[in-house]
């Protein structure tokens, strides 16, 4: 594998630094000529430096105030944690646990609607042609910032009396009432991957330039085999870090 | 939520061909100019609905070709089964395993060093200042493709007298050389985010424009609970997907 050229070792200097501490979240870092005269580097040599940390959303540039190293806050997201037993009144959805974890302050959008819903939500669903699903589409907030988005699928045949097909938000949360139709998931596939987010989603959740997205899709089982939810979440990728834990201490 | 503009509507149809393969991989859209008069929209319209395919990852603009939809084969990758006990003599490493399963060629080079790890893998390795790790940095190849990069530390401490500290495969794993050692992983913490490849990652992955990666990161844990290995994934984003299963059938 080939010597790591000369910016990237600038870079790497730079990055050790900022991870370290040594640059904290909001800390300016030095100029262009600063960094050129410390690494006896051309001054290209630094812009492609510092080019490779903002492409790794290290840090931004800032008008007049220059390199800025970012707040790095991801949410860290325990999507195993859904599935444990619940204790009455503590939300333990993953996204508002996680955030008030944090002692920060969830908050969300919501809107509900009846769908004849996309090819793939469709076929994760295994629902007919023509059957229609519920979505409850969800904006969420971190101190009221938007933070991503979570939209929830359930086939309408079996949702569409109940809670889960009404506007406004279910306190005790839509798999409690589940639970209560008989239809309780026991099982979940987790799908993960990641890609650019669209202009919906740039201007919905405020994205920052060059920012990529990951999609997080819950498919719930239950005691039949049959999926009765779609949980779809886009995660700008600055912002979230998803950890599951396997195997027993 | 507003209603999606005109763009967003052109590029919603044409992603709903694609999923459904009326548009199949390696299929050429129609040309701008049928675009713009089959939806009786502008040029710029349509342009921009296309512009939003491509940075999804959906389509790639071919030199002479127009407009074509990319080859999706992600790769499913299953982190669960490589802690599952396995059966002798075939690998289970997660990635060789998820390659061989689909009727292609697995392949690697791999490069073994002792260094001092940066600041975020010492961390994880629990490592006192100055510890040296061995790590195999592994490239990975699908039918002789470039697709992911996999770099796993251990503390050298641990592993400096063993074949993990050599040159070369270990035809067992690296997982069953610390078995051997006493040092099997009981438990691991999976954390996965993305972000946007930085240079060297383009070029030794061979990056299309616009693709971020997800990075995984696998701390293993033995017995006494001590992190004895730490391995990095770097997954293009277009071409692979994670999947974990949770609960019981």
């Amino acid at each position: 594998m080939a010597r790591p050229s000369l910016y990237q070792q600038v870079a790497s200097e730079l990055r050790r630094a900022i991870y370290s501490g040594d640059y904290g979240p909001g800390a300016q870092l030095p100029t262009e000529e600063e960094l050129r005269s410390r690494h006896g580097v051309s001054r290209n040599t630094v812009r492609l430096a510092v080019a490779e940390l903002v492409n790794e959303g290290l840090v931004t540039r800032a008008p007049r105030r220059g390199t800025i190293v970012r707040e790095r806050r991801a949410l860290l997201m325990h999507p195993q944690r859904e599935l444990e037993p619940q204790p009455t009144g503590v939300p333990r959805e993953a996204f508002a646990y996680a955030v008030s974890q944090e002692g920060r302050q969830p908050s969300q959008l919501i809107e509900v609607l009846t769908v004849k819903p996309a090819e793939d939500i469709a076929s994760r669903l295994e629902l007919d042609d023509g059957k229609l699903a519920v979505v409850r589409r969800r904006l969420r907030f971190v101190d009221g910032q938007p933070y991503n988005t979570n939209d929830s699928y359930f086939p309408h045949d079996l949702v569409a009396e109940s809670e889960i097909a009404r506007p406004g938000d279910i306190g005790r949360g839509a798999n409690r009432v589940l639970e209560e139709l008989g239809h309780a998931q026991i099982r979940v596939v987790d799908d993960i991957w990641a890609r650019m987010p669209n202009q919906a989603e740039v201007e919905r959740l405020q994205l920052e330039l060059g920012t990529p997205v990951v999609v997080y899709v819950r498919v719930g089982y239950d005691r039949e085999d049959t999926p009765v939810r779609v949980a779809v979440s886009v995660l700008p990728a600055d912002k979230h870090l998803i950890r599951y834990e396997l195997g027993s201490r």
